[in-house]
């Protein structure tokens, strides 16, 4: 309800990410319990999370999943999407080193990184984030269209759609669906191992997303114009 | 938001079945991990894809019995009604296929399958198929009416209900409520055994449904245009 | 969206009760399974029952002590009070014979009748009860002013009420909060101890919570027209 | 949807917070039952409390961590503020007097009152407390906004908000998230040890969320009149 520069634009992403992964705070807490978090927990928090965040900032993008996504269909320019995923990543760094201060000891060494199950080899892994991801990017699509009938409920959507997400992959690698929320607790706690998987799943779940929204489900085919 | 072709709806209920039907890999996991999936995390989950695919392609049907309900009501014509079947059954299985290549090997003989629980009779099995369906298709029936005044919180409402349906059945029969659903692990797993269930339930659901909204409560009694 | 007749209105009160009832077959399930089931389980179930119960079924009461409050504050006639209650009575009794028919064996001493949880008295249950009875009344006051933002909600703000009521009194009574609810399986497993309190406590609650809502929240003084 | 007098609205601070905070009945018999309560159980519950509670008084504050960022955002006036602190937790202590009344005796000296988990430090207890009323404050500015989109859905956002933040904090303190609702169980058992960190933490997360959204999110900053 206000035109806002896209520098100030950039200046949201980077708050509304910091905001985003706080939620991680649950998750060095329940290092603190030696337990397995339980799964609905985890999903409906992040799910919560970024719909507020959504209803707070609108129009944040939030993941640079979802920005990729964005700038292959010419919907952002690449040096805004250069800008916002920087913002995105050190948005998240900023959240894990809040969260770094504020966490019990021997969460310390954890910070709610994503990481591959026993069991789940890399294959899986990557298949699942892509899965995740292609649901989720989808979702934005269909939502962010001015003229979808949920536009004005697009947070909720949103929301449900991370739930999701969670509900499904929490159980192979954490669920990262995000390269940001992944980012932050592997450079804090410089634990890089597979860290690619949680880049390349997501990037590929959004390429397949946007091929599905533009070229099959919505075509943009009938005359360039569509697409500028 | 845009005129489609009846070409393009079949092929919207095949790409929408098959988004669907990928919550499966978490009953996938559920059996790497060797224990009884919480039903609160499968009934979330499958209410939350529903919500999310009907926001995506609005109009889908994505289950035979919905199908099956909207045919015997005049709303949609047979041949259009076989043709949409068809797409459902075919991305069940393109769905359940994807599943199989992804799934650890452990999980490869289940798949997310329906089966009777230990202790629950075929006629059992059969009266609350029925009755969860019959809550999904009143639902159906009457969010989707143009003038209802939850019209455009039509994904909402039948998210709402499949995870009701969920709550329910799951401790008798995992909750088909959906003979695409049901299909796909069935025929991937080579595994009929009880199957007809899954189709006889949820049919027997949809036309009592039918019954109870259109003679009942809603009569269309007034005149033949009514039903045209 | 269509006008209706005062029969029709005591015929929708039958269908819907019945409708919302039949949830209680996951409970009968849980008495299979020999555990305790989980709050949030019946809590979600029973919210959703009823929200979808009043997207399908606009207007219904389904719950005696709603009709007392509407009667009590005369917005409905004491003779159509009667019949309401006496459909909703009908109707907890057809959905509890149905669940008779079709539950386990060992569910069949049971189904989902309320109870006194061991170390509750009675002068506590009757607390509780009236406690979320009033929450809900004050909640179906507030949303079915013809004026409320939240009109069009209804149904999500009612479900969410019920599912309230359940996370605060499961522990203690199972949670009535509907005295039709706690009938049909009293009658039908012959088992009416204690059963005044399932219809005292509702009936204080709504009591309570038509005089908060038209003496002091939304006073009806100013004239005789506010009241007729 | 009708005119208020201020004092009117003292009054309905008074009714929502003791509404409210009724909710806490299920920690009691938890206190019973000699288990943790499941985080979910109780996040869902005051959510909704919260969320029903805003339906039925629209307007309401509840908290005084909201009523400070208000007043000090030149909101509401320094006076008003007073009373309406004075009211919430008057609310606060009626509230845990029912409570006291009707919860069982192994239950009467707890009230549900917030504490330190074992192995949390006050520093911990402070940035959690912080953190979590500064998502709810952003949240309540940002959708009590006349413009904003999501005015008209301020209840659910409130609700998702407040369950968020005890998805996050209740394994640190419990979730205060307001001064209010740890005051009235504080009061009522006479353990006031560390009860200034529930006053601290959300009166420092509540003026960091003003500050981020008057003067960085939705600048003030063109004229005097933004203020008045």
């Amino acid at each position: 309800y206000q035109q806002r520069s896209k520098t100030w634009n950039v200046f949201r992403e980077f708050v509304g990410t910091t905001l985003f992964l706080f939620t991680n705070p649950l998750m060095a807490m329940d290092a603190v319990h030696e337990c397995v978090p339980d799964p609905l927990h985890v999903a409906l928090a992040f799910g919560a999370s970024i719909a507020l965040t959504c209803v707070c900032l609108d129009g944040v993008h939030l993941n640079p999943a979802v920005t990729l996504a964005l700038v292959v269909g010419l919907r952002v320019s690449p040096w805004q999407a250069v800008l916002y995923v920087g913002a995105q990543l050190l948005g998240a760094i900023t959240a894990c080193g809040l969260l770094f201060g504020m966490a019990p000891v021997s969460a310390k060494d954890k910070l709610g990184i994503n990481e591959l199950a026993s069991g789940v080899n890399l294959y899986q892994a990557f298949s699942v984030e892509t899965a995740v991801t292609f649901q989720l990017v989808l979702c934005v699509l269909a939502v962010t269209h001015p003229k979808s009938p949920f536009f004005s409920l697009a947070p909720a959507a949103l929301g449900l759609s991370v739930t999701l997400g969670h509900l499904i992959a929490i159980g192979f690698t954490g669920c990262g669906m995000n390269p940001a929320r992944s980012f932050g607790p592997a450079v804090l706690t410089l634990n890089l191992e597979n860290h690619w998987v949680f880049w390349a799943g997501p990037c590929a779940g959004a390429i397949l997303a946007w091929l599905m929204y533009d070229l099959l489900l919505y075509p943009r085919w009938t005359g360039l114009s569509d697409w500028i």
